[in-house]
């Protein structure tokens, strides 16, 4: 037996708090191998394809220290799925790449406990990882399955299709606010700490939606991403983006971010359908625009002022 | 079009570095959808296992600050595709997540540079990232495939299995040395900087080995890993180690990590097959050791006494 271990050590903290992670759902994903050995191994659904996507929260930059624990676990799992909705795809496992500063048995418990909140919620386990010594980051890698050919992506929006969103802006940044302002560890489940996926929403779009994002920078911002791949123009109404509370924003406000609502475009002959999905989910879904040729991206007031719209969140 | 991006922001940053690494390489791996979408997409081979491993390299813990960024990127990469090498996985694919302070054109045209040496090394594509600002720490996740039921694991160990070794012990230590004494910015390849990674070794291991892991944090503390997942013990005699320059190394030189050998064990029916492989790759392999009945890592020192073995790397 190794010795001098007298401090919890790497492989006790796995044992401790990621091993059994979602274990429950290990067999329905047809996951032989994970977390504890060198590499998780799992077997893909015939005729379906793998979808899979990497995200970095930092404390003090996607979350604040001052959340509890188990919500900056299940926040950061959760923004990293959000990249599967928006293909359309079904959640099927993940790992996590944690760097801590310290190890602190009270926070990692917690955290453990927001991990599993996300696990039994989606039913995926926990199936790799890494930790190490370092300034606090999560790094969540998400997969997931679609259908063979139906992922949607960014780059299929058409000049006319309309513009949809779900859900409604501003309730995360709101939040966030709120956060800031009380500056205690407090827990209170919202659409900034544990923001819910649209995933039955988002698989209900495949073969409906052009084009897809989850909006994590801005409305605008992340609409600009699928004008880039799409190689197209857009024009938002900003008085038909539904916002948090009916209240009124302006574009800087709505451009906030952290919504992980889903942004798509569709051609109107979809709109019935669109509706249909909407009622079934008990989600709205609100057209706010229309694609248009070249590759602007205009917003009309409530004046009936076209702008440019203002860049969203900047990583650097 | 987005006002306001005076600097290289996220989108511009991925464009600039990250969207072609190991393009080249897609199709040959049916990947659909890679860098620059929500989610990368791609299709598993019929019959076969994806296997994944993710490891975060952190600044002047994993690598050296003052390490030449191209080095940095491949390093990066290659220890964390070391974990697929131990199961016996051929690799096809790894996502970067890449928390830097800021942009620093020079290093990441560098940083690029070493992406691209190790894809084309083992042609496989970058196939998605997120870059965030923060401390400098490089998560890299990686994806190949395995015939069914085929990885090799740590937990198969069986006692009066033999103990091998590839390569050598104690040249990245002994190169990080090097590289600390001298303190500048350099470009060396080494078992430090660069790690050439065993893929076609291990690949003839299947069936052969009955366990096996990647030296990363040191001999025994790596073989203890493999007696505790297998639930056996080890004796291993310190004047059959294999150490680099085949200098005489003491039981803490032995164990300082780093060197992303494949450490495995095996039927001694297997000699033979063993040395063939060997040979066939021109890589040492060295019988360094026999599992045993318990739970305790032994080591044979040169003078004939038995010592327990001492801990690695620790993390924390």
């Amino acid at each position: 037996m190794v010795k001098g271990l007298d401090t919890l050590n790497e492989q006790q903290l796995i044992k401790e708090y990621f091993s059994d992670v979602g274990s429950a759902y290990l067999a329905k994903h047809d996951i032989s191998v994970s977390v504890g050995d060198d590499a998780a191994v799992f077997a893909s659904p015939a005729g379906k394809e793998t979808v899979i996507s990497i995200d970095t929260s930092i404390e003090n930059v996607h979350f604040l220290k001052t959340m509890h624990a188990s919500d900056i676990a299940y926040r950061s799992v959760s923004v990293a799925l959000s990249d599967l909705a928006a293909c359309g795809a079904v959640p099927s496992w993940f790992t996590l790449a944690l760097s801590l500063n310290q190890i602190d048995e009270k926070w990692l418990s917690d955290f453990k406990v927001g991990l599993e909140d996300i696990c039994n919620e989606l039913q995926i386990p926990l199936i790799g990882g890494d930790t190490t010594k370092g300034s606090v980051s999560i790094t969540v890698q998400v997969g997931g399955y679609i259908e063979k050919g139906k992922a949607i992506t960014r780059s299929g929006a058409k000049v006319g299709d309309l513009i949809y969103v779900t859900g409604s802006i501003g309730e995360a940044s709101s939040a966030l606010d709120d956060f800031k302002k009380n500056s205690i560890s407090t827990k209170i489940n919202n659409r900034y700490t544990r923001p819910k996926i649209r995933f039955n929403l988002a698989s209900k779009l495949i073969g409906i939606a052009s084009s897809s994002i989850d909006i994590s920078d801005g409305l605008f911002q992340d609409l600009d991403l699928i004008c880039k791949a799409s190689r197209v123009g857009a024009m938002v109404e900003l008085k038909k983006v539904p916002t948090f509370l009916n209240q009124t924003f302006s574009v800087q406000e709505v451009n906030r971010g952290d919504d992980y609502e889903i942004l798509f475009t569709s051609n109107k002959i979809n709109k019935e359908k669109i509706h249909k999905i909407s009622k079934e989910e008990n989600i709205p879904i609100t057209e706010i625009g229309k694609v248009s040729k070249g590759n602007e991206l205009e917003i009309k007031t409530r004046e009936g002022d076209l702008v440019k719209s203002s860049s969203g969140y900047q990583h650097f």
